[in-house]
């Protein structure tokens, strides 16, 4: 594990070096590799497959384990996008002139080493490697134990033939274990940051255990909040579609607020539509007193489903609706409906969300509808990255200083003076 | 303390939406009650001064401990820069059209609450709260206890009738123990960012003890490499004033790192100047066989001495040199000295610290130096800001998409694309 994560750091520092042209063939090379190892990787699926049919895994697991064609054709147009993107790394953030002949510049360029911890898709370990790899990054990857044999026969795709295009060996290691889970933890003076991907205990567990920084999202919490003021065929058609539009993902809706004077009228249309979308409603007293359905506890307003269930809850006031989300949301994306544009303002200001939405669905979460061109995660924290996180998650920057032999001790003598002057971004 | 973070939290989202103007009045407030309140602060820091003496503190600790009109002037003169500053909160980013009529803004905001640990100065109590009151941040602060008094009354100043000029109560709390320190890093629910400023041992306390992000940086062991084709004036200009211009401070060098063709020439001057300068220098077996110094050990390239000392090594390249500072250094402020552009280039490039210099001395490593504006600290860590630190490193953003009652079924459909387009940055 340890020459793994040093063999890391060393390739990170001449990973961070190579002109974009080079990772970009690498990323191509690994496509290739990909296409040409099909055969083998199929086959080594099939024998995960086959274990955790005898392991009698649930159905979902092995639905995202299995590793077809279908899934090497995404994969393959994963790096094919990737490669279409602008070079996350070199550009300068900011020049400024010091004082005449001493320029600062502020450069982007990767972390370092990324630690990455997954669930069972083996798609993911080939995804976040190809991130890493256009964003400078060397990467540590550990997969779900019961796509050992898939990980395998992917990463040696990853890796064959990379140096010879220019990409330093030891820019991806292959973790199998979970005692090289608990070493990766230990090794902040190797690894720059850890992504875990997997269930909310499993990211605290990250976090407790290690003082490398993490980066990654716990829960997905979302509510929708329905002011009196809204348009209710509105409120309808983005409440039913942030919930019931694809339950089982983090921007999915899990709370329904609903401001009381608008209730009465609006309630009972939700309640078909969510009826006809299959989603089944749990509320408060005062919504059980308009609708007919299951009592909600504040348990519930706690619980992210993923699942076609939902928590109703009226609520007095806009400033009510805002308390709910800030005490009981996990900070990643929630929407107002509303017509008016003040309360719309006062819910995005005071929100403390990664993402704060009028009139559309929460289920625009996401790197790609963003815009973003590729997605890293979505960041619940607030630190560095926050909400969907494109390659830019993967950088970090630094201050290059060049000058002409300067000195502190002139400035300090009052015989040079700061012009702190903006310059044209080059270099 | 709880009900400290909570009040806090609380304050922090009202914090967020109050206008800039209303944050530059309270910080003009600060300092009118501040000086009103002059002869109590003196007061209380004369007792804490008195206490310190009958306990024996060392002199540095006591000379950081004082806070008399002198310190209260420069503290003054911090919050008016700070008035001056541009708001850092509000600004839109990234402004994107996902689709016609559903637009996303990327948004600078505050990060929250922001607990600070800081050392015995009572002077940095006042300025980082400023900081924080500029940036729309609540913040719990712990200061030393030999500065008790002195903290109690600047705290009192610091909140006294904020309230009336549009500042929610509760944005600033004071711990004063231990065990409020060991509570506030269970926080994570309440508090979104710890900054330790201590000592490397106390920042990996911090980090070891909380699953809240920490920012702040450890060690400041930063070099000067003199490559062959150095001017041997400016080497020993720049190395002297990396060395000896301030030798307390982080960005202060402690490395001194030679290549073996300009040795012979390089390090008889080079002593010579450094003696000067009141520093001695400590050598490795070929250092030593040019000049007359102390034998360096490996661990003399481990330490941060923060005095009149310089571990000096030959290298026999500059792979070498780069290959020495990202494996003994701290990642903060490293230079090399040379008239050769390529060399430079690749020092640059391969050095992996948060400053990477071309002759020019580290002791510019430092915010005010860099046209920041303020300086919260240096961090050497990756994640979040790197270097220098300005009120950006208080920030984050959050992603704010106003939409017309856009759902995502109509795009996967196909009955919608996306278009992202960028936008003018207004909203």
């Amino acid at each position: 594990m340890l020459n793994l994560a040093q063999a890391a750091k060393k390739a990170a520092i001449h990973l961070a070096a190579t002109p974009h042209e080079v990772r970009n063939t690498a990323l191509l090379a690994i496509a290739d590799a990909l296409r040409a190892r099909q055969d083998e990787i199929f086959a080594a699926n099939a024998a995960d497959m086959e274990q955790a049919q005898a392991d009698a895994l649930d159905a979902p697991l092995l639905k995202r384990l299995r590793f077809d064609a279908a899934k090497l054709g995404e994969v393959l147009e994963g790096i094919a996008a990737l490669t279409g993107l602008p070079d996350p790394i070199g550009e300068t953030q900011r020049a400024t002139e010091l004082s005449p002949g001493l320029n600062l510049y502020r450069v982007a360029c990767p972390i370092g080493v990324i630690g990455v911890i997954f669930e069972s898709r083996p798609d993911a370990l080939v995804q976040i490697a190809s991130l890493c790899l256009k964003s400078g990054n060397a990467v540590l990857l550990k997969g779900g134990r019961e796509a050992a044999r898939t990980n395998r026969a992917l990463f040696a795709a990853l890796t064959e033939g990379l140096d010879a295009v220019g990409i330093p060996q030891g820019w991806a290691g292959l973790l199998e274990s979970r005692e090289e889970v608990a070493q990766m933890l230990r090794l902040d003076g190797c690894i720059d940051l850890i992504i875990p991907r997997g269930s909310n205990d499993f990211v605290r567990y990250i976090m407790d255990n290690s003082r490398i920084p993490v980066l990654g999202h716990a829960d997905g919490l979302c509510a929708v909040y329905i002011d009196r003021a809204a348009d209710i065929d509105m409120a309808v058609s983005v409440a039913v579609d942030s919930k019931a539009q694809y339950v089982a993902v983090c921007n999915a809706a899990e709370t329904l607020l609903v401001h009381r004077e608008i209730a009465p009228l609006a309630l009972p249309t939700m309640a078909r539509a969510m009826t006809e979308a299959g989603v089944r409603l749990k509320g408060c007293a005062r919504t059980q007193a308009l609708i007919d359905c299951e009592a909600a506890t504040n348990a519930d307003y706690d619980t992210e489903y993923l699942d076609y269930v939902m928590a109703v809850r009226i609520v007095d006031s806009l400033d009510e609706a805002v308390a709910h989300i800030n005490a009981y949301g996990s900070g990643h994306t929630d929407c107002i409906v509303t017509c008016d544009a003040e309360a719309a303002r006062t819910f995005l200001t005071l929100v403390d969300s990664a993402g704060v939405y009028h009139n559309c669905s929460t289920r625009f979460a996401d790197g790609f509808r963003y815009g973003l061109g590729a997605e890293v995660g979505v960041a619940t924290g607030k630190i560095h990255a926050r909400g969907p996180m494109g390659l830019e998650g993967l950088c970090t920057y630094k201050y290059k200083l060049l000058g002409e032999g300067h000195v502190v001790a002139e400035f300090a003598d009052g015989k040079r003076r700061f012009t702190h002057l903006a310059l044209e971004n080059s270099k």
